[in-house]
């Protein structure tokens, strides 16, 4: 509220601090003010104040290829010693070789063997210390810096913006549960019950009188496209007002959320700043954004150009 | 922090007022005056306070029948008339004409086929208004009192004291979790994102440009026994402190409560007041206590006994 009653009398300069004074920024201020206004027409209870967010491309980025598939990658040369057979087994021998168009070869089948082979057949609690461990030391293969330094500085502001003034904000992403709870709660101060992904199975058990969460190898959700809506549902059971995400895989999203009877924002993230970031949108194999902008110019929804929009990418 | 604080001092009178002042109230005053307290080494950071409740037979009744069963025997009733074919066909023959020997012989392949019928087919929305309207009218067959009249005063009082403590209350039951939001959500003070139960499978689509979920005649998950800790994991992604429950079906939850490694409390519902409520145990076919019984009294937890812990049952 402090944020929202301050936007129309002073200048905007202090909210959100890396977004240029654009269009953007000033319809993001403008609905937030409308809609936290008790005076309002379009006035939202706390309550019904959700934010959900795709991760990957929406708060960080994900080229050359999901953070999430580094993890299962340097998993299995991790647990390589215990697996001779995968010198010759794919995808293993693909990864093993860093040869990505091997691996590429062995299309979603093997992508799935390999990420059931490394984010199943353990407890959930292990599952979590592997997750945390490997965030201390992983680098991007390219940029060579933390994956938890590749977050969106201007979606981090935007988070707490909505947050001083009381919405509730939600991780809703492709990217494993688990995997997410344990590398990014702290990362953006989201408790691991606002982060909703991908699940496998699970299967509770009692080992030597210890009970466990033992995490399966069968996918139980794939949290993407109609996955969205569907576990928003689920886990929250209200419709968002505000929802963000950067692909055709968050469009479900965002037309779930502009189907409420509450005044509602929708925001596309655009990758458009090759020297900064990545630049793809239509034809991308990863974040592909084709439908979703055609529909967001059509409805026109909020498309935010990474290029024109931001003054700065990552947090310094 | 404001009751936890003045446990120690004054007299404990003003908190949870239904409950007479026995062992088992003092252990629950003691148990949150201790985690929340910043000097004492069990102290549990508010983030980490994480209480989950059963609901059937926890935090309301659920004899002679749960609750939602008769949910289900009024929308047969309501539908009869587009399904003539039902006045031949068990179970719904059965429930037309009031025979409960004759559903109990239909057995569990009755009663699924009972529930996906009542509770399957219409989009999330649609049941949310069928469960509310219902909910207007709807009476106990026995007490002739709204359902919302049967929840346990003394256990309103434990959700309230528990709030005012920072932890956060969810409900984890084996009740269907759309029913139980649509129900319960304004009755016991906690939003729909933290009552969590068992669930169809859903399907987003848009019909006539309208996105809508649709609820399927497929079980999701059975939110009872592993399934209960399966869920915890799932949906809030931490290990709860404090697990109250009153059935063998709350015994691995509360398990894994236990396990926790901050100190936490195991709560147990003992029915044992035929003439305020109704007592049964060990052999009833609804809400058995048993195993959890006997395992409640190895570990010493604390069995709540409803005749001599509670001085009121329900609101007055
Ligand atoms: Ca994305
Ligand atoms: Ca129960």
């Amino acid at each position: 509220p402090v944020f929202a009653q301050s936007a129309s009398n002073t200048s905007t300069s202090e909210i959100l601090k890396s977004w240029n004074n654009t269009a953007n920024k000033q319809a993001i201020i403008a609905y937030v003010s409308d809609v936290t206004n008790p005076k309002s027409s379009n006035f939202i209870p706390v309550a019904d104040r959700i934010a959900t967010f795709d991760n990957d491309g929406t708060l960080w980025s994900e080229q050359p290829a999901y953070f999430q598939f580094f993890f299962a990658i340097d998993r299995v040369k991790k647990m390589a010693k215990d697996h001779p057979e995968w010198k010759t087994e794919q995808p293993f021998k693909a990864v093993l070789e860093n040869d990505m168009e091997a691996l590429k070869a062995s299309g979603m089948e093997g992508l799935i063997k390999l990420v059931m082979t490394t984010h199943a057949g353990m407890t959930s609690t292990d599952f979590e210390k592997m997750v945390k461990e490997w965030s201390k030391t992983a680098v991007h293969p390219t940029k060579k810096v933390p994956f938890t330094d590749m977050i969106f500085q201007p979606m981090l502001e935007l988070l707490t913006y909505l947050r001083a003034n009381e919405f509730k904000t939600y991780i809703v992403s492709g990217g494993g549960i688990e995997f997410m709870r344990a590398f990014l709660t702290d990362v953006y101060g989201i408790p691991t019950e606002q982060i909703i992904g991908s699940t496998v199975k699970t299967k509770f058990e009692i080992v030597d009188g210890v009970p466990v969460i033992n995490r399966l190898a069968e996918l139980d959700h794939n949290d993407d496209k109609g996955g969205k809506p569907e576990s928003i549902n689920k886990y929250i059971g209200k419709k968002p007002v505000f929802a963000a995400g950067n692909s055709d895989g968050d469009l479900a999203m965002l037309q779930y959320t502009d189907s409420n009877t509450y005044k509602s924002f929708q925001l596309y993230i655009h990758h458009t700043d090759a020297a900064r970031e990545w630049a793809y949108d239509r034809t991308s194999s990863i974040g592909k954004f084709d439908k979703g902008l055609d529909e967001a110019i059509a409805k026109k929804w909020t498309v935010v150009s990474m290029k024109t929009d931001w003054s700065a990418i990552y947090p310094r």
